[in-house]
């Protein structure tokens, strides 16, 4: 459900309407009483199912909705933080239909993490609360993924000091690994191509500006071809997004989360979706927050939280074709 | 000249080929025998001008030189630091002639810091080396301008690392005054608007991650404001490049390199223009470097040239015209 005083409800509605008649089916969990005051919810049909099964036998009559009842009735834009552990918990019971099998992923409408770490939420994300919920700690990685990018943060909700202080080698391997396989498992890429960026101007420019580059960086481009990934870097950050550079890519592994976003947001607005890699479970999201500023006014738009669930159900078709 | 083991010498000479009817006459600071050499050169007509008057009144027959030997003839993509001293004097004799109202301009070719640093340049650049050569050291401003966005970096070339150490609200407010100047003097804007970066991601979401938002960059906006600037900001630095944000400001001020040229590049790749703002001669350049990798082969692109020299004549119109 995402917080229920973001536009989570409204572009919900939107999208039950744009992929009602393809065959795709899902279940939102979430407070019905919320979703009728939502733009276009009023005179919605809404579906009170008992299971995912009986949940999809009806999403083309009605939007089906698991009942998740809120602490406080939203107010759209003014976010409450008694609603903050009825947002947790459809993450949780999400993830637990998703490890159970009873769905086939898991797409999260927008949050915000001030809010829920105003009210004692110890995860830095929704992408880390994952991971631990999934059973797989800190083995969860962040991909954003637009018709004409992809991009691979190595640090993510953290600020740019602190990722370049706790930058390493390994972690660069870590998620490179990670992307490798998820690009061969869910994108279904036989030979994934990975490109390694550099973190300082011009990459450096042989150590005259930073050398992050030439002690950790660059290492770790030398471990991932010696393991026989085809990697490359590290590459000046500012031409590696060019149309031209991008061809010889599938992703992006990129050292902090403007490095990705900016070149992704820039190109991709309203079609980039947000993957977690490395979960058992298939989990994608919309590629932007709450937009608490244009909550309740029925303006927001649904193509990222429809493109979210398709590249959902993609995912999870290559991962049971594999 | 700029790098004269680079691309500069092809590309001036497919500049010249493009603008010899326009009525848009330069002269190139350069050895002969060097320029014959370059793809393009042979059978070129070059006139050696005894001065920038002369090489006017030549240019839609030759393509006009001031000459200036090499110390060393050049070899496609192998720089050679005998010849750091030519560079630099290319550059210093261009400023002199564009302080003394001789040229309307100066357009510079790409330059190999390296290379200069290498053989004890001083300078962390090209664009500080112009603020000292004319007379104002540390008032240079560096803006890249494409079709699309216009960007101005607060740090340039030095490592993220240093960028974030020396950041201040000091330095934001300087630049962000120097383009307010300049995008009235030079672009013919008369109320310009700014948008100034945040620096975290999400401009550090209320000091969730990173504080530089609230402790340095806010308090630049304040000050901004209270001298009636049309600034906004700290935004979020991964949305402020999309199409419908570019719609609300002239120039976005960026905190650092790639924050500024990420955007720039991935969406204006061959059309960027670097352009020195806060000098009292017009200065731009092409938005690319010396490409030693594909030097000598004909091959590279001169649009971003070109569009350096038509902006230079376009700030030099604007200039005369205030």
């Amino acid at each position: 459900m995402g917080d229920p005083a973001g536009i989570g409800g409204e572009i919900t509605i939107k999208a039950w309407h744009a992929l009602r008649d393809a065959g795709l089916a899902f279940v939102l969990l979430a407070d019905p009483d919320w979703l009728r005051r939502q733009p276009g919810g009023a005179g919605l049909p809404i579906g009170i199912a008992q299971d995912a099964a009986a949940a999809a036998a009806m999403f083309t009559q009605a939007l089906p909705l698991l009942r998740l009842d809120l602490a406080r009735q939203a107010v759209p834009g003014r976010p409450d933080t008694a609603n903050a552990p009825c947002i947790t918990a459809s993450i949780a019971r999400a993830v637990r239909l998703a490890l159970a099998g009873e769905v086939h992923g898991l797409v999260t409408n927008p949050i915000s993490k001030a809010v829920l770490q105003d009210a004692g939420f110890p995860h830095p994300g929704h992408t880390e609360y994952l991971g631990a919920l999934a059973g797989v700690p800190g083995a969860e990685v962040m991909m954003l993924a637009g018709p004409s990018l992809r991009v691979v943060p190595v640090t993510v909700h953290v600020s740019l000091r602190r990722a370049l202080a706790t930058l390493s080698t390994e972690a660069i391997v870590r998620v490179a690994r990670t992307t490798r396989d998820a690009l061969r498992r869910d994108f279904a890429i036989p030979r994934p191509r990975l490109a390694i960026a550099g973190l300082n101007p011009h990459a450096g420019e042989s150590g005259h500006m930073g050398d992050e580059e030439i002690g950790l960086i660059g290492p770790a481009v030398e471990i991932l071809r010696g393991e026989g990934i085809d990697a490359i870097g590290p590459m000046p950050p500012d031409t590696m997004f060019t149309p031209r550079a991008r061809e010889r890519y599938d992703a992006a592994i990129c050292i902090y989360h403007d490095q990705a976003l900016i070149p992704l947001k820039t190109l991709d607005m309203e079609h980039g979706v947000n993957v977690t890699l490395g979960l058992p479970i298939v989990r994608t999201s919309p590629d932007h927050g709450t937009a608490f500023d244009i909550a309740g006014r029925g303006e927001a738009d649904p193509t990222s939280l429809i493109e979210a669930i398709r590249l959902a159900d993609r995912i999870a078709r290559n991962r049971s074709a594999a």
